[in-house]
């Protein structure tokens, strides 16, 4: 249980972002803006059939936050600093995890031999990508409304940023 | 772009599952069937707060897939193997990937010290578990009803397995 796993890097996000603390906290709250994934050629060819998807899950390598050290298991997320509340890491999407992985839930406009241009964007420039999989409504669709523990309690702000989150600290 | 990410297991997924062609292919198809996530005691208190999410994405290290070597960039799916139909492992959710992770959407059950009982279960017994986030529906919700691809051409039967989806192959 205590082996490291490695992982592959299969390509780079480029982003208009270049400082975490002014980019968007999530792409969902983010779906104007537009980014392209540079997928690495050798996997390239992983990308037949994306375009027929709307939307896709990007899974990506949070490198800033990759040498945090060990994280906090209770933090304060960015939607709770105003309240300084804390809340354990696996109930929150907060950046600095025991592994940070980012999970964006994008819109795909176009797909190119080795580049997607997307939209929703939530990570910075340079950002390493893990892994790229089709949003299938029939699998990623909870049915109802599910309740979202804390997220109920809170307004998320289209464009939300931790600056903006918490002015001032 | 070349180097290795080192990833951290926070825990084992218990199923009933110990054959990979006779496990469902996504929990999703497998709402009903329940697990048990038993996570290291010294990430226990990351899951403060869970209780209170209603569906959790489960990130998982799907490890008896992790020895294949470099998998093909395009494979035929489990729901395409009738039609032998390829098509790239970044349009779909299969388990060979460049990096094997699962992403399953689970429904919480019951949070405990260090144990997570769910519903939607799509791995093997013994499965490392790499990250766990909340479902949020803000974020994880697309508008409207999103193309899904291939998927929208295919039937996806409850409980499918590889095993069912090709017999005698």
């Amino acid at each position: 249980m205590d082996q490291d796993i490695p992982l592959r890097v299969i390509g780079l996000v480029r982003s208009a972002h270049t400082d975490l603390e002014t980019t968007p906290i999530q792409a969902g709250v983010n779906r104007a803006e537009q980014g392209v994934i540079e997928v690495e050629s050798a996997f390239a060819d992983g990308l037949d059939g994306l375009s027929g998807f709307d939307c896709a899950w990007l899974l990506t390598w949070l490198h800033r936050h990759a040498s945090d050290g060990a994280p906090p298991l209770r933090q304060v997320p960015f939607l709770l600093r105003s309240q300084r509340r804390l809340t354990g890491i696996f109930a929150s999407r907060g950046p600095r995890r025991v592994n940070p992985i980012g999970l964006s839930l994008i819109q795909i406009l176009d797909v190119g031999q080795a580049r997607v241009r997307f939209a929703g964007v939530d990570v910075v420039d340079g950002t390493p990508v893990i892994d790229i999989k089709p949003y299938v409504t029939r699998f990623d669709r909870p049915p109802g409304d599910p309740r979202c523990g804390w997220f109920d309690q809170v307004s998320i702000d289209e464009r939300a940023t931790p600056a903006w989150l918490a002015p001032g600290t």
